[in-house]
């Protein structure tokens, strides 16, 4: 069945759509940036620049880094980070639910001969 | 206030954006491909290889040419062409409607400081 893609447009050419919140899910589960972004097989420095990219089209930061402790430096989501993804995700699941009819009869149309 | 964009993926790397249905909505409203891809600045190479990307991926043809008349050649939708830009703009109405709430809220967010 055909499916929708969404990107959210903040501004021209300043986009947040499914590669950056699931890369802000990443750090979040792995706890540091470079983690996040290994998950996805992105490097270090496309990861950290798709952090700075977000935090600065947002204008404020979602990505707090946490120094020190027994493992090192990391990262955490700032409390904006956790509002962005749990606001995109929930317009994702809104969004796709009112194109699910539409997709399902563009899905009749191409096959009828 | 953020916007949302949107594209029908109806394969892997064949897709259906604002793009296409605004080049077939110029075809009609032009009667012809060269004049559609025209009042969009696009060549006509350039039109005449995304209506064929379009009925290629579709499995069925999205516009008829017509030929000989006082006006010589030009072009028509067919009946699925018509239906696939009516279905793009419900769907997009649709998906647009139910994406309001959140994009309002995420600016709210990003205000907030």
């Amino acid at each position: 069945m055909p499916s929708l893609s969404i990107r959210i447009d903040l501004e021209a050419d300043r986009r947040i759509g499914p590669g950056k919140i699931a890369l802000l899910e990443q750090i979040r589960e792995h706890g540091s940036i470079s983690g996040g972004g290994r998950a996805l097989e992105m490097s270090y420095k496309r990861a950290w620049d798709l952090v700075e990219e977000i935090s600065d089209v947002c204008g404020k930061p979602v990505v707090a880094s946490r120094t020190g402790g027994s493992r090192g430096g990391g990262a955490t989501l700032t409390p904006f980070g956790e509002a962005l993804i749990a606001r995109y995700r929930q317009l994702e699941r809104d969004v796709m639910k009112a194109a699910q009819p539409h997709l399902r009869a563009l899905q009749r149309d191409m096959a009828r001969r």
